[in-house]
């Protein structure tokens, strides 16, 4: 297990939250050590933007002048975190990947702001697949991120700073976003943990949208209990996103899970899974269903195929209209400034019609209640977060089918409603981690932290690629 | 006021359950009365297939068997009703008011399947608008029917078979669809009452489909009370309909109205109301206003303006796409089947593309968004059902834009997903009748019946174009 970062201080909410409580920590060492560190580092393909070091000092040095009272009423007070660059906060420039684009924002995003109301730290914005557009993490303008755990392997996205930011032990956590899986691919291929709440919980104004019915912003964290405080703080109807939902803690009770809890889990049908030759990621994934099994679960084959349909949906259907509508007069005007993989996916939607964006919309209508039903026999869909890892070069001999098959098990999630949580499992002999992810309907964010978190501690593993382990928080 | 048709049984449900309970009537008296009279009126527009008459005949005497056992688990035993031609009875054909369109039914809509379970005796089905597109109610490749009260008005539409089979007292019911005032407007100019129930409430499987996200099945009938009846018959889950609705009764209690409970009624403010000139009509909606007071009503002045933009968008936004999604094929095989104006209605979605259809979307959120609060300060929203009345001679002059100020008070109502009914007003000077339509939130039918027939009731009018008066049901 690599450890890529000298940081010697514990970055996991509870524990910084400790250290801070105990005096042994105070906002300003952290940092100071962050900056020693970001400097230390160089340009490691993590960060577009960062804030510059007085402007953190000062933020560090404010939060340090609080009274106990102050900092009793701010649940993220001195926490440091990142941002993926396709989230707008004023001020600040956004990129999305695509340095040709980039804008000074106006605003801030509502969910960053409320994170930032909270006490935590903005240390920068992170690098990503342009227009959140990739699973991969490697289509940038930027400096091509690499895997936390090898130089040679992809890092995965299209979040892939905001989780490198996280494993790296640089910040506490990230916000990314997650419209196919780009809140999810990248936590399993970095060993971190990666929240996808519920569509329309956290407000999606004043980001670049890469397809705005879709998009949700994700939490990318060292572990899940962390992931849910922040998803707590940055949530809140934001009446001016006309996709907030107006359900906000849905229709029922808040569905929870303790430990010893029987619970029944899904699994796609055996010759419905794809490793694509990873015959470890095969055999972890296997072992993760015993583990489950061990905590109390009851095991529930279930058909992968509508689940299968709706993936094909999201790059085959017209949904990636909605990235042209998005990002398209830009691409057209700039063709040349834009990453030809992506430019090729925006334009292509230019040959949709409407009446094939309503078949889309049918189809989807049809397979919601194929599943529909699945969730009456199942508490969560289990799923590896990805069927394998692969190398820099993998990606680039097959730049498509690659990504397709990264989203194997990620993409139909927004299509479908679904929230999501995914977690590490076990390290293959190569080194690179590999996860699973829970995946249950819509405000089952709060069952899913505790399954997975739950999951999570029976590996008491390395956080991220940190020098720390899950049970020291 | 002109009576249209002497058919001398009353047909109101009530009445027409009272006389069958006390024995003056039978099924069999029923259906050879309403033989004759389809008979004696020849063909006047209102029909593009009825039932053979030796099969309507079998119908009848089979229910006249039943035990009375039997027929109490009916509750619309010996009930005749006609359905819109555009939806499907298996076995019968389906027209979509264009003859080269029609096919054989293989299949039953399953509102209308639970209508005949429930002993309805199904006379036939009616003229429309073709492929449900318009609200005139004379864009057929059928005889043109005309209005109910005078031979030179257009009887509105798209439903118009439906509202005048209903008026001329030839039928309880009829099952109408409702896509952007389709049940509405043709009550309003017939003096029936148009119940535009939640959409996914009424299965809309097996019918040919207007714009299928917006579609609705919706009921006239000569009260709102009827109305009620069968909408309660009609309603059910259809696990195989994508559209039905996951909450088929709402999330909380069901919203009633009794008479003399106070309410809070929305109207557009006065200078976003428009009556094309028609000052009878504006006059008859200030004294519907002055008599929903009456009643206990606080009339409350709305912002209109997000609900006109919301029409804007029904035939300038991509919705039309959905036209070509379902009968494009069709119209581009053979242009010259198509009612022109329809044709190229339909043909111009082509040129629409899949990012128009999402940046509808988008503009609909929105909107939706806009509208949500005032539901907090109304319990409904109040309008006149159209704002004038249009000779034959007028929609032949400027069909699209006449077409388009007949839904000024309807086409948002699907789009903005609310419950709508529209009930009798006044009659003009000359002689045609007028309607208002009650809005409300989704799952609100139950209340917006109940103000609605107290509206009705203040009338004491004559039921559609009968011989018989609200005041003897």
């Amino acid at each position: 297990m690599a450890q890529q970062i000298g940081l010697d201080i514990p970055l996991a909410i509870s524990s910084l939250r400790n250290a801070y409580a105990q005096g042994t920590l105070t906002p300003i060492h952290v940092v100071k050590t962050i900056l020693t560190a970001l400097e230390k580092r160089g340009d490691d393909g993590i960060w577009i933007y960062t804030t510059p070091g007085d402007s953190l000092m000062d933020r560090a040095m404010a939060l340090a002048d609080m009274s106990a009272s102050q900092r009793s009423q701010l649940p993220l007070w001195g926490i440091p975190f990142s941002i993926k660059d396709c989230i707008d906060v004023a001020g600040q420039p956004t990129s999305a990947g695509c340095p040709g684009f980039t804008y000074t924002a106006e605003h801030t995003n509502p969910a960053v702001q409320k994170l930032l109301d909270a006490g935590a730290i903005l240390i920068g914005k992170t690098n990503l697949d342009q227009f959140a557009t990739g699973l991969v993490g490697v289509r940038t303008g930027y400096r091509v991120p690499h895997n936390a755990f090898s130089p040679d392997y992809v890092p995965g996205g299209s979040s892939s700073g905001a989780a490198l930011s996280v494993a790296a032990g640089l910040v506490s956590f990230a916000m990314g976003t997650d419209t196919g899986g780009s809140g999810r691919v990248p936590a399993g291929y970095n060993n971190v943990v990666g929240l996808k709440p519920t569509k329309g919980l956290l407000s999606t104004r004043h980001m670049v949208a890469a397809c705005r019915t879709l998009d949700c912003l994700s939490v990318f964290a060292l572990t899940a209990m962390d992931a849910e405080q922040v998803f707590q703080v940055a949530q809140g109807f934001d009446q001016e996103d006309p996709y907030a939902r107006l359900d906000q803690g849905g229709t029922g009770p808040l569905k929870t899970y303790a430990p010893g809890q029987s619970f029944r889990f899904g699994v796609p049908r055996s010759d419905q899974r794809a490793f694509f030759g990873n015959t470890a990621v095969q055999a972890q994934y296997a072992q993760a269903i015993k583990t489950l099994m061990g905590l109390g679960g009851t095991c529930v084959d279930i058909d992968y195929e509508p689940f299968l349909e709706a993936n094909e949906l999201l790059f085959h259907g017209p949904w990636v209209a909605e990235r042209y509508a998005s990002v398209g007069e830009f691409v057209e005007k700039e063709p040349n400034s834009v990453f030809p993989v992506v430019r090729d996916i925006v334009l292509k939607a230019k040959t949709l019609t409407a009446a094939d964006a309503f078949a889309g919309l049918y189809s989807l209508e049809r397979l919601k209640r194929l599943v529909h039903p699945i969730w009456d026999e199942i508490d969560c869909l289990v799923v590896p977060t990805t069927g394998t890892t692969y190398r820099l070069d993998d990606v680039a001999a097959a730049p498509l089918k690659r990504n397709s098959d990264m989203g194997y098990y990620t993409n139909f999630v927004n299509l479908l409603d679904l929230s999501a949580i995914a977690v590490p499992n076990e390290f293959q002999p190569n080194g690179i981690p590999t996860g699973i992810t829970l995946i249950a309907p819509p405000h089952c964010e709060h069952y899913l932290v505790g399954l997975g978190d739950s999951f999570h501690r029976t590996k008491n593993t390395q956080l991220g690629a940190t020098a720390f382990t899950l049970g020291e928080t």
